[in-house]
């Protein structure tokens, strides 16, 4: 039976007991963590395996990143230095509007993929058009996804109605749900974009099948005030009433928060999902991270699609989350450099509903993993090699990324994605956008 | 007479006028940019010149760091998730007692240097002890810097009491007052560790010898509290009544303005340096930094010293400028990307006084330049080369540092540095530096 022992010099097991092993070894077999133990005893008990070496490395869970548009990699940076609505209504709405295509998620999931494998991302939390589309190419390379049902009141390429949406997304389920790399939540876009008829049949469904939902919350003050104004009701209080204040919901954002609130989402077991480079970004607001873990809310990490961030850096979305977690906080301590990555791996693997399967370094988990080599002149020295991880290391020092102990990543050279391909189809989507934009501004 | 000429696919001029420039070439000569053009109508003009091709980069003036205590590099991650005077107190003031020396300052300044060539800074102002050793360093290493003449009130290996501080900093001073890239400001630590009298002599020399004042104001509320408690007055207002808001003044931090002090530090032509990821990592708040340019203050950006960020990344602080600068400024318009990349360019030469000479790519100044590959995966598609520079790169992606025309880092070779060298110095004080820390943790 075949083998492998991966040495490194560090190992973050984020199982809750231990900061970090040292000059360990993990043991994959049948793409199952079999055993973590001292590196010498690896060598003895297992002879005939394929040994990795990585003597300068951190080896990490494979992160997760609990919230992104992968296919808007192809927008990245098409519009900045804007607030959520103009960015929205503008640029990016016009652009899908014109663009939106099997073709464009296709090219964009694949840009997105080769993106966070090479960032040490194994895992990703995806909400887009062509949900079908963004399975295929998950499944051809090799990552684990959440792949949502994406339900919105209004028509687009991919659906006409309501209906059609919740059709189309069971549709995707079905063919998926057997697939071990692969879950569907459901992915109605937010408060303001899908009204309460949708909202209510999709959570029947939720709740029969036990399926997560995957939404946009209280993303800014904009939205909540509007929907005071309108409804005479926070969103929060009307997905209450709906009955969607459930252990299945990944609320994203949530940086507009009351105390009855944190304490609600607690008692309802929800889970946050915390963007902050977006949400600075767009001037949203700074989400109360800090309050939200003492309460007890489990709050994971995600980057949000390239174009509202620009990029898919879970090691820089990491160092953000720990530094304005501090400031949201007042506190120094707060969202320290272990919280930071505990909400980018096993905080992830919870809102998702597989950490049975990933999130940690423990026997019988899935190898999912990711080397980080510390050894560059910027992280040097090393005194703890978690703050080195969180608040020095660049993307670019991860080498391997590992899921279900398959290599996707070995020494910086992707396995399942060819990188010319992928950058020139980027290219040809780039040239067609920046037309289309140009005469925009024209006109 | 020989020439250089380096084509970019783009450049960034950071002259007020134009934002980028498209297939252009900067003509090198004697050091110094002798002229702009396009690409072509360079290689006609200069048949004969060297000439260095970056087709898929974006060329930059040489980043700023007009802010950082670059020895402090050896003490990169030692403590983590504290608040300002714990993590001085308790971990960096020993560590200082204990290790402070020429030779700690050599290979620090040394492992920050390489650090900040490689990630296309060109110059750095500088507050440390051994000030002479710094500027012999940077002589050597051929980088720009600001050498302070540091001040504070309490002994330390580099000088017994504040007389003996400023006349050994102006022996410094004397020695390095011809170089060509080193400017000596005074580097007075902070109100609340220099006390008037000292701050009263220093002033009288700064204004006789017209010399810049570089110091930390207001980095905290509970430095702004205690002041209040302890003198009845916040110590903006005391460094007002001892004559040193002026042109002269690099203000560092300033987290805690009224609107009377943002206008009061306009009026007087303060500088403000803007350090955002040591202000979040140490919780000390968010400084108003779009308020501080409508006002017209011109705010330049630092890094820190890598113990408070834990690196010395300028595009990273850009980045986060940008981002915080907008919940800062509650508008996602605040600190744009091209804002960011003044404050790291122009804004810094300004405020050292050095503007005529560096800070811009504008005929007659010095080739003080970085070229940045935009062509990783990572920076696809570029439809703004500055936002994606600011908000999408890696300082990895560097490739070239030019200081005065000489190339610091070429093809990410370094050239005046041995990176081996600089690695070896930088363990071996690590070792003594953790058992240090650990002895002291049991003890």
């Amino acid at each position: 039976m075949s083998e492998t022992v991966i040495n490194a010099r560090w190992i973050a097991p984020v199982d809750g007991r231990r900061r970090w092993l040292e000059n360990h070894a993990v043991v994959v077999r049948q793409g199952r963590i079999a055993a973590i133990l001292p590196r010498d005893d690896a060598a003895r008990a297992h002879p005939d395996a394929e040994v990795v070496d990585r003597p300068h490395h951190l080896l990490i869970p494979g992160l997760i990143n609990a919230h992104t548009h992968a296919a808007m990699n192809l927008m990245r940076g098409v519009a900045n230095d804007l607030p959520l609505m103009p960015w929205l209504q503008e640029h990016i709405w016009p652009l899908e509007g014109q663009f939106m295509s099997q073709a464009f998620v296709a090219d964009g999931t694949d840009l997105a993929m080769a993106e966070m494998i090479r960032g040490g991302t194994t895992c990703f939390n995806d909400m887009y058009f062509f949900p079908d589309v963004a399975a295929d190419r998950v499944d051809r390379a090799g990552m684990r996804a959440g792949i949502g049902m994406i339900l919105i009141d209004f028509p687009t390429v991919w659906a006409a109605n309501p209906d059609e949406y919740l059709d189309k997304g069971l549709a995707v389920r079905d063919e998926w749900r057997h697939h071990e790399r692969i879950v569907t939540p459901f992915a109605p876009h937010a408060p303001y974009t899908v009204s309460d008829g949708p909202l209510t049949k999709m959570r029947t469904y939720a709740d029969e099948m036990d399926v997560r939902v995957h939404m946009h919350v209280h993303e800014t003050a904009h939205e909540v005030n509007n929907a005071v104004e309108q409804h005479g009701q926070r969103p929060l209080a009307r997905l209450d009433a709906l009955g969607l204040l459930t252990p299945n919901l990944l609320a994203v954002h949530m940086t507009q928060l009351t105390d009855a609130e944190i304490e609600r989402c607690a008692a309802a077991g929800v889970h946050v999902i915390h963007s902050p480079e977006s949400n600075l970004k767009l001037a949203s607001g700074l989400a109360p991270v800090q309050r939200l873990r003492d309460a007890g809310v489990n709050v994971a990490l995600g980057t949000d699609g390239a174009a509202s961030n620009n990029d898919l850096d879970m090691i820089g979305e990491m160092r953000t989350a720990a530094l304005i977690g501090k400031i949201a906080g007042d506190d120094a301590a707060a969202v320290s450099a272990d919280a930071a990555l505990e909400m980018a791996t096993i905080a992830g693997a919870r809102a998702l509903g597989i950490a049975d399967e990933t999130g940690s370094i423990e026997v019988g988990k899935a190898a999912d993993l990711a080397a980080v080599d510390l050894s560059a002149l910027e992280t040097r020295p090393v005194f703890d090699p978690i703050a080195a991880l969180v608040y020095s290391a660049s993307r670019e020092q991860v080498t391997d990324t590992w899921v279900a102990g398959r290599a996707l990543m070995r020494d910086r050279r992707l396995t399942t994605l060819d990188l010319d391909d992928v950058m020139q189809r980027t290219d040809a989507w780039a040239d067609k956008l920046a037309a289309f934009a140009a005469a925009q501004t024209k006109s």
